[in-house]
């Protein structure tokens, strides 16, 4: 409690005083706002942890994290602060760290699977990717109509689009949260995000590509999907060949921690740029192919020389009781094995909340004033909720069909850039962009639970997967 | 090498393909431009460790990164990638990264030191301070009318206060580098310049307002100079009274390291805010400030509980060997008095190279193209060393007044702001800064392998001290 209290004290004087630091601004000392930004980043990673302290109420601390972020939004509300926040919230710095946050979680994310496990899922991922990207489609585009009345027909298309695409990012944290990531149903859920991630894109391609021309151009479509299909391929191939001489040059560098960590993160930007560059994919796409290439074993030479190598100064002294030296030789090996998921966990720690709290700071609280809207959000939520949802019966095999398809609930980032993008073309008014903020809210604050339950409900009972499948 | 090829290749590449991304982002999705600027940092972290190899042949990790970054700006000059590169350098977010680093780095100082220690060497670095401010002040006012007559008499006085502030950020990563962080000079250095970083500010601040005014007003200065000494006086005191308080605050979190990590992080950018919005102060001072009032003792109880209570359970399991229970129970306690450090340490491998890199890719290589320039630049070079490198025989006691001479040498990112605002209010014209920048450059390069010399050939011979002192 003190601790809160102390974080939203000095939050409030220190953001009121903001106007002092940009006179300080104006006096022209390079980057002097920079101190409040800095601060500010201090407050969401604060904020950030007391949020995750709903784990302790056995939520995902993902939750309590969006959760915080909404709370620090309501400071908006207070005259002093509005200008400050509005402004700390479109701060390049902040979301650059937020953005570099998701990639990182994807790249972590994709560094726990790998291309053969990706392969074996390969088929039922693309049925339920599929699935779940034309129900929700279809069902925004009618759903729209049905719902709000009215509308250019172009409109129910950019709907459709913006509830295609599986924002991957809170279901991965779910799982690694809860220790799941390495289940099937995960593998699956993954998967096909990132094919969906895929399609909903080329889809938003397509849709604002005959918003702007009014007419449907197959050439661009065409190329269009080259592309995406063309990065995933090139980058998956050469990643495959490209991962065992990496493991090899890897292997042979031994100047510790700093230089494999910056490798293994060049690597991610570069897949993160080249699927933004040459594909107009997220850039979250191209951070989880790099993860997928870049298998942990990889890094089995990784060095933790200062544990790794004290265990073994312990392991030769113990010597005469041989079980405990080779426990401790294993330690020693497990270290390294970790050293670089623990290196990348601490650096992670501090990037991805700030992406959670962000994204739980970017809500407008001010849309919920208009009961219409608030009631019209919920319809498109319930579609949007049964389109993914539904999804998870193309999944075969003994999966837990209802994790699968929760799992693909969620929408974030992606459905807000299909949002702005629509409403960059005149085709999304300042009402569907409401829904849709509204329908990315509740599809992330209520899955985390929601999944969260199926999967304890599971992992209590495995036997009865096939039972609860179809339930 | 194999590496360094492939990071400048893959450099040039994407850097060239720079374009297609800012066609993505003229596409309006939001923040599309964001994966090359991942890309630039994972080029620039990379790029640091490669340079950090320099320590191989003895030389301070520093050093290879500033140089490295001078590199990577050389590929400004081919035509395709000047405007990627200059754009880079000066996107919020790398600069964001970059100034965060150094906050980091002065915290980590700070750390590393403790009130009570400074005030030990408070007189001594006080004097050194005074002396090293009012020294290269007139060596900057009278030489520049010496060497570059001509110029307006407020130009002078700016070029003398763009002397005055010593950089500690490099004399610091020198001391860190090189393992003397605790001598009695590095105490005096960072005192002094924490003390001159504050003397300096305020001469800015006054020559400023001559410089705007044309005249002199008292009641300005004695402003200005009240709130600088207040926020010191006031937040060391504070600090004083709060720290035990906190440490009992931190005893008591057992959320794990994440929790610690955020309150630490917290507390720093909320002196540093402090120092900037409140007094004036450059961040990184409350940084120091911050981390001084922090001492690690606080941290005691930080938690590393997967090390420790593994540690804990073969301490246990061999109590037979009392003495080898007892050093793994060492161990573990080590093991938890320096989590935060390495924690710490993991989060700034990330962001303190980064500012080294980038102060060498800010060093606009085209003005070594006039060679009189060079020359007014050397001289005042001479003058810059002098000035510092005398203000050491203020230091009384059996120290090293070389070692402090010279570590009170580097100009950096301060001299850099003073010279901007000068620019700014119009006072320096592009000669001036020119040779402000190449006085910061040449400070900042010979500065580490000086003092590095200097250090080894002290811990080599410690007796020889006086000799040295007095040489």
């Amino acid at each position: 409690m003190k601790t809160r209290h102390l974080v939203i004290l000095f939050g409030l004087t220190a953001l009121a005083a903001a106007p002092m630091t940009m006179a300080a601004t104006s006096a022209g000392v390079h980057g002097a706002n920079l101190p409040l930004i800095f601060l500010f980043l201090g407050i969401m990673l604060l904020a950030a942890r007391i949020g995750a302290l709903v784990e302790r109420i056995g939520q995902p601390a993902v939750l309590g994290e969006i959760l915080m972020g909404v709370a620090l939004g309501a400071f908006a509300f207070i005259p002093v602060l509005h200008d400050s926040i509005t402004g700390l919230v479109a701060e390049p710095f902040i979301i650059g760290i937020a953005e570099f946050g998701a990639i990182l979680l994807l790249f972590r994310t994709g560094l726990e699977s790998n291309i053969r496990e990706m392969a074996r899922v390969g088929v039922v991922a693309f049925f339920v990717a599929v699935v779940g990207v034309v129900l929700p489609f279809a069902g925004g585009y009618f759903g729209g109509q049905w719902l709000m009345p009215g509308l250019d027909w172009k409109a129910y298309l950019f709907l459709g689009a913006t509830l295609t695409a599986t924002s991957v990012g809170i279901t991965a944290r779910v799982f690694s949260d809860l220790g799941f990531s390495a289940a099937r149903e995960a593998k699956i859920v993954l998967g096909a995000a990132v094919i969906d991630d895929v399609l909903g894109l080329l889809i938003l391609a397509v849709v604002s590509a005959i918003a702007v021309t009014g007419t449907i151009s197959l050439p661009v479509i065409a190329v269009l999907t080259g592309k995406a299909f063309g990065f995933l391929a090139i980058s998956l191939v050469l990643g495959a060949l490209l991962a065992p001489r990496l493991g090899a040059l890897f292997s042979k560098i031994h100047t510790g921690v700093g230089m494999k960590m910056s490798l293994a993160l060049f690597f991610c930007v570069a897949y993160a740029y080249g699927a933004a560059a040459f594909a107009g994919l997220a850039p979250i796409v191209g951070a989880f192919a790099a993860g997928l290439v870049l298998d942990p074993v990889h890094f089995r030479n990784f060095a933790a020389p200062r544990i790794a190598t004290r265990l073994r100064g312990w392991a030769d002294r113990l010597m005469g009781d041989a079980s405990l030296a080779d426990e401790l030789k294993d330690e020693a090996t497990r270290e390294e094995y970790h050293s670089i998921e623990e290196t990348f966990d601490k650096i992670a720690l501090f990037f991805v909340p700030v992406f959670f709290v962000l994204t739980g700071l970017q809500v407008n609280l001010a849309v919920f004033a208009d009961p219409r809207i608030v009631l019209i959000a919920l319809g498109i939520t319930a579609i949007a909720f049964a389109g993914k949802a539904l999804c998870g019966w193309a999944a075969r095999g003994d999966v837990n069909k209802k994790i699968i398809g929760v799992g693909m609930i969620p929408r974030g980032e992606v459905g807000l850039i299909f949002a702005n993008v629509g409403r960059q073309i005149g085709v999304v008014n300042d009402e569907l962009f409401a829904v849709t903020v509204i329908v990315v809210i509740l599809s992330t604050l209520l899955t985390p639970p929601l999944l969260s339950t199926l999967i304890r409900r599971r992992s209590k009972a495995p036997t009865a997967t096939p039972a609860v499948a179809t339930a």
